[in-house]
C-alpha cells in the first residue's frame, strides 16, 4: 500500500516539524515525542489514496510538502471536494470526534511528503492535557470560520468572483499593486476545488479578464492594477479586503 | 435595546435548561451555577437583532423557543444566510476564539424565547476544565461536518435536489412511507437558509415536484412516496439515506 516508507532515525526531526504545527504550539513534549517514535515519513506521487471516507482511523497526518485533496464521493460516483491542503496542514484528526472515522477520503494531488502519526497517542493526550484540548479547538474553530466564508461565497458569490478571491487570497502578502501569480496547482483542480465543472471554471475565467483586465497565461496570472480586481470580487464579500478571516490559499 | 427581559427568580429553571445542551453534559456544576446567576431570559419579536458581526461577544446565546437566524452582511449589501437554529441550539460561543469578536450577526427569524449568559465564566471554566473543552471539541466538530455537508452539496446538488434534502431531513425520523411535512419557517427563509434567491426556489420546487410527484400546499408538503425523493435526492450526496452525519432539520 505504502509508496515509499521510512522510519527516521533522527526523530528529532519528526520533533521540529510537530512543533511547527499550531496544534502542538506550547510543547506538549511528552506527546511529541510519543508521536515522533511512532511517525512513518512517507513519500507519495500524485495519485496515491492514503485513505478512504469512513475507513476506521488509526492514523492522522501531516504535510512536508506537496498538496492533498480531501474529498467524498457521492453514490452516483461525483467527486465533491472538501479541501486541498498544502505544507504544515495537519488532516484526518477529526476522525476523534467522528466516531473514530474518516469523514472524507484523501489523495495526494501532488507528489507529496507526509507524516503519518499514530492517533491513539492523540487520544489520549486530549483526554488528561487542556493546553491541547485549547490548540484543537482554536485550529477548529479557523477551519469552521474558512468553511463558513465557504458557504458565504457558494451563495453570494458568481464563478467569476469565486476565482477573483481565491487568486487575491494567493496575492495576499503582495504590498505591489502590479503582481504575478502562479497556480498552486493545475486548473482541473482549482475548479474542484471551487466547486465548478472544468467548462464552468473557463468561462468564469473569461469573464473575469474582461472584467477586471487580468491576464492568463498557462498557470500564470498578471495583475496590472489590483484595485478592479478587489473591487469586483469583493464587494460580494462580507470582509473588506484584505481579509482577515481567510487564510492564504498557500 | 432588549424587549422583554426578566431575571428568572427561579434559577433552577435555568439550569435545567443548560444542562440540556450538549455542550454542558457531564455537569460542570460550578459553571452551571455561575451562568444561570448571570442568565437573562428574554423573549424576542421576530426581526429582534441580538448582535452584529464583529461586535465584542460579552454573552452567548441559548434558544428555548423559536427560531434564529445566524447572517452576515456583503460590502454590497446583500445578506448570506449563515444558519438558521431552533430550540436548544447554542449561538455566539465561538467568539471566544475569534479574538472576542462575533463571526456573523443574529437576528430573530420567528418569535423567540432566548437565554443570554456571561461569556466571561465560560471563557474561565475551558481554561481549567478539560471535560467542557472536550464538549465543546465535540459539538464544533459536529458543526464543522455539517458545514462541510452543506459545502458538499452545494458543489454537487441542484437546487432542486437541495430542496428535496431538506424535505427529507424535516421526514427523517419518519418511519411510514406517506407523510406530511410542515415546513418550519416561511419558504422565503428556507430560500436562504439553502442559498437562493426566491425565484430560484420557487422554479427549483416545482421541478422537484415533477420529478418526484411530492405535493405543495402552502407550507405543507405531501409525500405519498419517499423512494422517488429519495433516489432523486441522495444519489447526489455522499451519505446514503437515512444519512447518519446531518443533524435534523428541526
Amino acid at each position: 500500500m505504502i509508496s515509499a516508507t521510512e522510519r527516521l532515525d533522527d526523530i528529532s526531526v519528526i520533533e521540529n516539524d510537530l512543533l511547527s504545527v499550531a496544534l502542538f504550539k506550547n510543547g506538549c513534549q511528552t506527546l511529541i515525542k510519543q508521536l515522533a517514535s511512532g511517525a512513518q515519513y512517507q513519500k507519495h506521487p500524485k495519485g496515491k489514496i492514503l485513505f478512504v471516507n469512513q475507513d476506521p482511523a488509526e492514523r492522522f497526518y501531516i504535510i512536508k510538502s506537496g498538496w492533498v485533496k480531501l474529498f467524498r464521493e457521492t453514490v452516483d460516483g461525483t467527486q465533491a471536494v472538501v479541501d486541498i491542503l498544502d505544507r504544515g496542514h495537519i488532516f484526518g484528526e477529526h476522525a476523534l470526534f467522528n466516531n473514530g472515522l474518516y469523514s472524507y477520503s484523501a489523495e495526494v494531488a501532488e507528489a507529496a511528503e507526509i507524516i503519518s502519526l499514530p492517533m491513539q497517542y492523540l487520544q489520549k493526550e486530549l483526554q488528561q492535557n487542556n493546553a491541547l484540548s485549547l490548540n484543537m479547538l482554536e485550529t477548529m474553530a479557523q477551519q469552521h470560520l474558512k468553511l463558513d466564508k465557504e458557504v458565504e461565497h457558494r451563495s453570494l458569490q458568481t464563478a467569476p468572483q469565486r476565482i477573483g478571491c481565491f487568486i487575491l487570497r494567493l496575492a495576499r502578502d503582495t504590498q505591489d499593486d502590479k503582481i504575478t501569480i502562479q497556480l498552486p496547482y493545475d486548473k482541473t483542480l482549482v475548479a474542484s476545488r471551487l466547486g465548478m465543472q472544468p467548462e464552468t471554471f473557463s468561462r468564469a475565467l473569461s469573464k473575469l479578464k474582461n472584467q477586471t483586465g487580468i491576464r492568463v497565461k498557462g498557470s500564470i496570472i498578471e495583475v496590472e492594477n489590483l484595485s478592479p480586481l478587489i473591487e469586483y470580487t469583493c464587494n460580494a464579500c462580507s470582509s473588506n479586503y484584505p481579509c482577515k478571516d481567510l487564510p492564504p490559499e498557500e
